[in-house]
């Protein structure tokens, strides 16, 4: 008498979350100081002095209705202007208020997407491997197929071959994660350039849109120096996903948005946003984190601390012999495990109280994600463990 | 290339939105103290001190990851550990953190639990004339058919022949709404019982669980002394839906919960909760606003503020003639229309300025809905117009 589906999604728990849990309870064994948990995303950076500073100022000067009251589902109409005006001021996105829906986060920002543009149950969306577990769960719950692209182990940019091959009559969006979550790579202009030639070509072949959901909770999380891309602009039927739960270090607040740029083709695709929020019961987004990200527009945590703990942990790692994906974004490092059973390397990881998750979960089999949203400290003091793991291997 | 059904939802606006919008744009034309707007049910009580306060002190004594970091999906352990308490301390409820699910607001309680028990497209879920227009929307997105128990114009209670006669071997729930929006009516001990003898005889003669779903966001707003019933003693198989959109007044910050009691003989429905929030897309409920509840465990807006309302306006209309359900809960009054055709009636007070809800899409037509969560100074200056109103009809 419960939904056999549901119940299923419920009562497994993540390896994630099993990994993470498990550190908690080996802290409480052998102390915190000899536990490195490289498991979860969580941020661990500061949000900017500027999120304590605008929620002082709100209530400080507003009326309690005006701070915590229903806006209209969409969003605060405010916010919503500020937000295109930074989009263009930043992007040259050409946007306005009413191209953005504010949600509750990157994931409702999909599931809502997902059930916007999905219409028969034999559609398929498209994911890249390595891909956020839960885009399958989404997928899903809009009603559709996941089809999963085999990862491009040599550079993981998208194989648009594959990509070629995957689309059929049926394929209705493919879904993609620049900077990356777990490999932490960037797509190139030359990459989005090639992947819209592609959906355009085939859109016209299969006879209707296939539309790109650019999911961005990691946008402007990117190192050396590379250009944050506005994807619209590479292809018209963008669908851009973003979340400030990494930028501001805010995932507890839940808040984010859906930008359905002029540019794409079909008029009833913001409309169908709408709807599907409406549908599963996102009445609106928080309204004082709204205020709250309006006023802080444009800034972002202290990105500094995740760079130098990405070249801490890659060169660390590659110089004891651990061959990783060089991280452009994100806050992932994507290492191929010594022996073909990441679990098993993951399993003798675990036995060395290093906690790095298997990939076989992101679609990625023989890789672990090694999460650097940590303290500096705790990687320094984690390189002997690292170093008896692939001593293991020599 | 947009899902029908979801464009249908996001661009059809709701009867009571219109009115809204409506009033804010004649606002604009004949100024702002000559329209009478009472369609929607947006609470103008302040929130009470204890929001302010214990925002401050959150913000004031914790670090950045603590306030705004994840939760566990379920929500913070304290903070259900702390409602656990409250809810045994206040209504014996023999409940402990585990039972409960925090999440963002009514809406998503609903839509989860809706998810978590439909299992088959021919499912059915009772709902009870009048009754919130957007049940029919969740119970469709669970993918569940919603049967509408015809109203009792009489009393406003629960006609108990009609739920009997309705119950199906495909019933799977009932939606029950005490404070009633719009009726204003509360469910007595004896509705209760007997619509358990009910549920109990007839989830025996179908084989399966009738699952009682409490929708109570306007528990607390309840006059006259009557007593606030804790509805899982009258039914087992009870799970209650909670929001501090009305209590705390905070409808913008989407923060409530699910109770499934140990009482519910499935003992999936609980994890059949949290795989329907994750696949929905609900991470976890907002964190800083999970910490706020919890030590706010308890407290209300004024309530006095709408008994006030409630008597100038009660008293107001019957005194003109009005044919009025007495409200004894939440924030509205229900009045008959003096035409069989409600819609009409309300056009009539439109052209007074006075913005009133016909009912039709609450499942009762022929009556209108006035909301009076509204200024006591604007009950009052509209009293003329309601008189003109009156007159017409005499």
């Amino acid at each position: 008498m419960a939904n056999k589906e549901m119940y299923t999604l419920g009562s497994q728990s993540s390896v994630i979350r099993e990994l993470f849990s498990y550190g908690q309870e080996q802290a409480a064994k052998v102390g915190k100081e000899n536990v490195f948990d490289f498991s979860i995303g969580n941020p661990t950076v500061p949000a900017p002095a500027c999120i304590r500073e605008s929620i002082a100022e709100i209530m400080a000067t507003r009326e309690s209705a005006a701070i915590h009251g229903y806006t209209a589902a969409s969003g605060d109409t405010a916010v919503r202007q500020g937000l295109a005006q930074y989009m263009n001021d930043t992007y040259d996105a050409h946007v306005k208020a009413d191209n953005f829906y504010m949600t509750c986060g990157a994931a409702a920002s999909l599931t809502i997407t997902l059930k916007a543009i999905v219409e028969a149950p034999e559609d398929e969306v498209l994911v890249i491997a390595p891909f956020f577990p839960e885009y399958t769960v989404f997928i899903e719950n809009a009603g559709a197929h996941a089809v999963i692209l085999p990862p491009d182990t040599e550079h993981f940019q998208i194989s648009l071959e594959n990509l070629e091959k995957a689309i059929t009559p049926h394929t209705r969006a493919i879904i993609v994660n620049s900077p990356n979550n777990p490999a932490g790579t960037v797509y190139s202009a030359d990459t989005y350039t090639k992947m819209a030639d592609i959906l355009t070509k085939k859109s016209a072949e299969i006879g209707h849109a296939i539309y790109l959901i650019s999911d961005e909770p990691y946008r402007e999380i990117i190192y050396d120096g590379l250009p944050i891309l506005y994807v619209p602009k590479f292809y018209a039927n963008t669908i851009v996903c973003y979340s400030y739960s990494k930028s501001l270090s805010l995932p507890g607040e839940r808040i984010g948005y859906i930008l359905v740029p002029d540019s794409v083709s079909d008029k009833d695709v913001y409309p169908a946003v709408c709807g599907a929020g409406r549908a599963m019961g996102f009445v609106c987004a928080p309204h004082l984190f709204q205020d709250v990200v309006l006023k802080c527009l444009g800034q972002t945590s202290d990105m500094n601390i995740y760079d130098e703990n990405r070249k801490l942990l890659y060169n660390g790692l590659e110089e004891m012999g651990y061959d990783c994906v060089y991280p452009q974004g994100a806050f992932y490092l994507f290492v191929k495990s010594p022996e073909p059973d990441a679990n098993a390397f993951s399993e003798k990881a675990k036995a060395l109280n290093l906690l790095i998750v298997p990939a076989d979960s992101f679609g990625c089999p023989g890789y672990v994600r090694i999460s650097y949203c940590v303290e500096a400290d705790m990687i320094k003091r984690s390189f002997p463990a690292f170093k008896k793991l692939i001593e293991q291997y020599t």
